[in-house]
């Protein structure tokens, strides 16, 4: 297997990822840009050396892992497939690609038929927005159908990169101590700050982060007419996002019955108790493999019962991105889906 | 004129609303509790001293703002009124009562008819996210008509007194040096987290802020059956209040109509700049007037013309709370509605 990318947030999530979940290697390569070459990480007590991401690099290699961004993808991911790698890719280079599935392995990991080791193929991994939005909603997809979802999410600073996590904690403690935060990394201020996220806006009038969650849900359904209204928002969040959704289902579903949906769900923990107003939160879901649901309730604006509300968050750099990864590759090395502890 | 809970967060906004509006006061009286007796506030240069909050504090006071929590305002708000004082409450305690005006100078100034200054009463002065929310969305109503609002808000910490602030502040510099962030004024940990409003949740499942964003709006718009569909959220952010809200019209009307009526609406100021990426932000809303309004567009998730998007931002303490009091009060003693700079 190779990690390409490995220097960055999502790279070093795939390093502990794939130890932690003892995934079956032979050899690990650790790719990245020239620059980076010769650091060193440890991996189950071996030292990797990063290697220089160059095309040769991928001989040999069955599963490649990408998370460097789209233009390395758009140049290497195709090498490495050439060169028999199985890519599953992080990046939004090829989700939209109808040559390349987008996975989530809970929602359709049947869409990975005909995929397997050094086999070759690009294999994408969804936007982690879309990721938690549809494990948290699949379930009640199934059950009800959904027919709309109306989400404004709080996403986490990990979005943008480690650099961004950085960005935030710096900023936090120039306001603390009285300094005007700088943006640098990000176009606003993050630090006790809220900002429309920073992808380009669209004619339509939304950002490239909503319409991910509107494209890429459809292709995930496959269903072409699915019908998602987005904004999506930057919160002061270290690594986990959430999410508040509203859903317009096909048919009746109590909010009971959506819960029991929920709570038999591959990937999904529900965390609703309404007594002690315990709810999904960031803190809780960050470096956790679950996402998280709550605020199960039947919207009251509706006057049928097809109406249904939901707070979802998890993890960005492990279930929006790494973890969800590592349970493509698992999938393709034949290893059953797991239920995240 | 008196100043109720004057200590408090928004409290001392009144003093600095009052002196920069040059409101037209005779006497000014500070109240608060027992303990708080004695204080000194400076005010247009004058010094004030905090009296103790007693049921003969307020003869002959024509106006009192109330900011010190329901309790307080259920003891002395009648008190005061009976004293021939015109009270504005901050609380929530006369919001729903059929006797008592609930009060947007900006949506519904009309519901003050037959109240002045002196002559008793007691008007409500809204919940800081209803309000928000109404003044974003009021002149849409006005212009096709709102049938539904799906809301979903970004809250700051103010929303739960002065005391919370610090604590976000508190917690801030905790999760920076490495120390666990130990919650107190609030139920979770505020900083770099986001956690569903820690009011008490429902039969139905919605909790106390989300219910009072339906209820005030059906008030307000003199509507019992007006739909909103609320998700409370609190963000790490110091005192300006986000929210995004999906609205189902009675009539199509496109986003450059919802603009243009947006832009002169009263206590509204546009931020909509695409290309730029530069929408409502707390940190460009704290400390100002207006309610900023940006992200305009048209709901993609629907196929007639009757779907719109924005994104809200205001001040907590300004115009959700002390200002639109202060509001109120001009309105009582007869100057006009005036734009904020």
């Amino acid at each position: 297997m190779a990690v390409v990318g490995v220097t960055g947030a999502v790279g070093q999530e795939f390093l502990s990822i794939l130890a932690e979940r003892d995934f079956p290697l032979g050899e690990l390569k650790l790719l990245a840009s020239e620059r980076s070459a010769g650091k060193q990480y440890s991996f189950k007590g071996e030292t990797l050396t990063v290697e220089s991401l160059k095309p040769e690099a991928f001989e040999g290699v069955d599963i490649a892992l990408f998370s460097a961004g789209s233009s390395v993808s758009k140049e290497y991911a195709p090498v490495a497939a050439r060169a028999g790698a199985t890519v599953v890719d992080n990046s939004s280079a090829f989700r939209m690609d109808p040559q390349s599935p987008l996975v989530i392995p809970e929602v359709n990991g049947e869409a990975l038929e005909g995929y397997e080791p050094g086999k070759g193929g690009i294999v994408a991994n969804p936007n982690c927005s879309t990721i938690i939005m549809l494990v948290a909603t699949h379930p009640i997809h199934r059950a009800a159908g959904v027919e709309r979802m109306v989400v404004s999410t709080y996403q986490s600073a990990s979005g943008a990169g480690a650099a961004a996590m950085s960005e935030l904690e710096r900023q936090s403690r120039d306001v603390l101590d009285g300094r005007r935060p700088e943006p640098d990394v990000l176009p606003h201020v993050s630090a006790f700050n809220v900002f429309s996220h920073n992808s380009d806006i669209d004619e339509n009038g939304y950002n490239g982060e909503e319409m991910k969650m509107v494209r890429e849900t459809r292709k995930i359904w496959g269903d072409p007419r699915a019908r998602v209204a987005a904004t999506c928002v930057r919160v002061p969040v270290m690594r986990a996002h959430a999410e508040s959704i509203n859903l317009e289902l096909a048919e009746p579903l109590s909010p009971e019955a959506a819960r029991s949906a929920l709570a038999e769900a591959p990937g999904v923990s529900v965390v609703d108790d309404r007594e002690a107003n315990h709810f999904p939160m960031p803190v809780e879901a960050s470096g956790r493999d679950p996402v998280y649901v709550g605020r199960i309730r039947r919207d009251i604006s509706r006057e049928d019962e097809r109406g249904l509300e939901l707070f979802a968050c998890g993890d960005q750099l492990r279930k929006g991105a790494a973890l969800n990864a590592v349970q493509i590759a698992e999938h393709l090395v034949g290893l059953p889906l797991r239920q995240p502890a």
